[in-house]
């Protein structure tokens, strides 16, 4: 199934740290019309290698077992934590023996990403010196001195209790929110939760209102527990999703057999309108012009958790999926898959997580644009982030020199061309910029977008999604007494 | 003046970054009596190199101007940012055409850390792209991809008074509290100071009652001003005791003069009590039994902005004169300077900085201890940062490779042995702790510490020093009237 393909570097592109810093000058162009093709559905469930050395190695830069032409993993080697079949009812029933701590939904998500390696060369949920490294460098230095990318803390919590019960256990048995065995982790390390710093560090601000620590660490324990995980058998949601849930090696292994000599990985959590198409399409043609032959764009969106104005996954997978259908992205070319990753809304320390996930699966390319990974500030009337800053964070990070960085400039629909367009300063009094907010308001009243904004099969959706989310409302409305 | 002396390195040693990470167990020890030797005052204000092409090379990894036999200064060579004499009257000339922005006397501190390159290979106060990497990542990532720790941004706020004056100026001149020229800031580049981002990131609180917060930040402008520094006259204080301000340059000479085979640096902001000193002597009996011949003390106490209920500086040099007379460090083997950074209170985030720019200053060892530049949290009862992340931090931190750290265990009163040593767990109950607040409580009562905790000279200069203040603070009570 593999085979050689050159490796072009950063130089080689002449894309070099400055150039990346740099926003790419990108002409707007059209969205090609291309026929409408089945929705690409990649080969799932691929039986798994295992990495058997995994804690005796762990950052040791062992000889990697999975490996990509395009892109090696962080590490060297795609860590893959789910025990072989052939152990699994020994381990299950070991940890039936061992204390429990109980792993909310969003743990559950954590411990699917790390399974799978999106976050080799970790290894289970960090112990203090990763915590640290993490917090304060965004990175690990391995023992080779290499460095790789680490910005957010993939931390366990557990609560005095919980603490109380392992005592001196070295291993621990993690259970699901049902109390189904799911992982354990060994050679425990338990060590102080000191949230405030931990979001100010990761946040830049302790402001009260934001999702993720609301939703998980404020209601968490004082202890981070770290280890070595050992997951009993693969995560499924049982959603009807699972298909789309290709884990890095599926995805490297679907490259490889496209044949693709550049991957380019478009995170998001939004539904796709044309400016996202407009950027996606315009990445391929100047992928092209640099001299690839074939490459891949690895539409990407984040499946774990997100706030609760966001549109749901199973909205946004159906909406994807008919941008595909009206050929607005073109099948032959992208793979549609759900990062499982929960989402922070931490910006610049973020959307480096978002990028090194993708080295791991296997993208060489990524793009990046305004205010990646970020939100409104939870108490003030201003973005929480310079819009900026992420990609010229990104640009820098400790870790991701091998990725090729693609800012690109932000979109807005151009009323004069009655298309999205990539936004031109010099008339800016043409240019319409629709936010998510508005986009919403727009579904939820039943109004029509500016024609082009969105491909009409994709739109349809999320009108549908927000009548029933209304009708839903109306229903749940106490009913009001006539005097 | 210089000779050659092999570079002992980390692995040579046994203190490579495993053993480093944990706790070298140092034995308690005798303090050895020595005779009194007149204190050391090394010549100082010697006539400084300049590096011209400072601007053009910046983080390029120019070859070194100044070097040392024991550790390189960061990016190759020690910068010096103050302008010829030959130079000084057109540049001081120039200044005076230029719009101004006016420096606090923090600011001034800070240019006084540029100048003599103790944060090289920074040129000046931080640019965006270098601000953020310092926020992010604690580091710098150079052209030629080696990495510098540079984990404080140093950076310079303005007002949008000032930002206004500015306009499209490229270069600045910056003017003292008085208004009189200091210097001039060159291809300035001007950015958003997000100062809850800035707080969060560096502290990892934003709790109201961070000295340096409340005393810089708080009131600072809502800009930040970056660009290369070229200061118009070496920085003077007056205050009896620049003699002790020796610039990095100037240790080296000094080391070198001394013919240092090591040079262990330890940074204080406290009077140097017993405990201290033990912990230094044994350092220094340590790196003989490495096989070093001629290991040199850096007592190194930090000269800028302290919290108000530390003790002032010109107070603790006179104490710590008291310790050279008294025999309780040896003269001959110890230089006293003052490093002249401010303090930030910023706990790990801090002790790179105090690490860092001992790596500049020619220190290949650098002592680490309890909770380093640590301090209660402002709002809650309990430290600030964990006591043990300091030295965890440092030992893990990018760009502090090549530095040898130091952790100690702490030292306490034993009540039994009626001395200072090392604090042995196992028979806890004989040990005393005296904090700082404790030992200026006893200062300021009159009362005498335990016998054994200072050298009496010492001693005596502390109380001196809190008579004044309540004698000063009883002619400042307003008169009771009685009835």
């Amino acid at each position: 199934m593999s085979f050689t393909i050159k490796v072009h570097t950063a130089s080689h592109l002449n894309l070099n740290h400055n150039h990346r810093v740099s926003n790419i000058a990108y002409c707007p162009n059209f969205i090609p019309k291309i026929r409408p093709k089945p929705f690409c559905n990649p080969n799932p469930l691929i039986s798994r290698a295992r990495i058997h050395k995994m804690h005796a190695d762990r950052y040791s830069g062992a000889a990697p077992v999975i490996r990509s032409s395009l892109i090696e993993p962080d590490g060297g080697a795609l860590v893959d934590l789910v025990v072989p079949e052939s152990l699994r009812a020994s381990k299950t029933s070991e940890a039936g023996s061992l204390p429990q701590a109980k792993l909310s939904k969003i743990d559950l998500e954590w411990v699917h990403v790390l399974s799978e390696g999106w976050a080799s060369p970790l290894g289970g949920f960090m112990r203090e010196h990763e915590y640290l490294q993490s917090l304060h460098f965004n990175s690990f230095r391995m023992k080779d001195g290499t460095v790789v990318n680490m910005s957010l803390p993939i931390v366990l919590a557990i609560d005095d209790d919980t603490k109380g019960r392992i005592g001196s256990s070295p291993h621990v048995a993690l259970v699901g929110p049902n109390g189904d065995p799911i992982a354990i982790l060994r050679s425990v390390e338990i060590y102080k939760h000191n949230k405030e710093e931990r979001i100010a560090r990761t946040w830049g601000t302790t402001a009260p209102g934001l999702p993720y620590v609301e939703e998980v660490i404020t209601p968490a324990g004082n202890w981070l527990i770290g280890g070595d995980l050992e997951v009993l058998k693969p995560i499924k949601h049982n959603d009807g999703l699972d298909n789309y849930r290709l884990s890095p090696k599926q995805l490297r292994q679907e490259f490889d057999k496209r044949e693709a000599d550049a991957v380019f990985a478009f995170q998001l959590r939004n539904p796709v309108h044309n400016g996202h198409a407009l950027l996606m399409n315009d990445t391929r043609r100047r992928l092209l012009e640099m001299g690839y032959k074939n490459p891949i764009l690895l539409l990407h969106p984040l499946g774990g958790f997100t706030k609760a104005d966001d549109v749901p996954l199973d909205v946004r997978m159906e909406q994807h999926s008919k941008v595909l259908e009206d050929g607005v992205l073109d099948p032959e070319t992208t793979i549609v898959a759900i990062f499982p990753s929960p989402m922070h809304y931490a910006g610049p320390t973020e959307v480096q997580w978002h990028a090194k996930a993708r080295i791991n699966a296997g993208a060489n390319f990524y793009i990046v644009g305004r205010d990646p990974a970020g939100m409104g500030h939870p108490t003030e009337k201003r973005d929480l982030y310079d819009p900026d800053h992420g990609k010229k964070v990104l640009s820098m990070a400790p870790g991701l020199e091998k990725l090729n960085i693609l800012p690109f400039k932000v979109a807005a629909y151009d009323t004069v061309e009655k298309k999205m367009a990539f936004f031109d300063p010099t008339r800016s009094e043409n240019f319409l910029f629709i936010s998510g907010t508005k986009m919403r308001a727009f579904a939820r009243s039943g109004e029509n977008p500016p024609d082009g904004f969105m491909c009409p099969g994709g739109w349809k959706v999320l009108v549908r999604y927000y009548e029933s989310l209304q009708a839903e409302e109306t229903s749940q409305q106490p009913a009001v007494l006539s005097s």
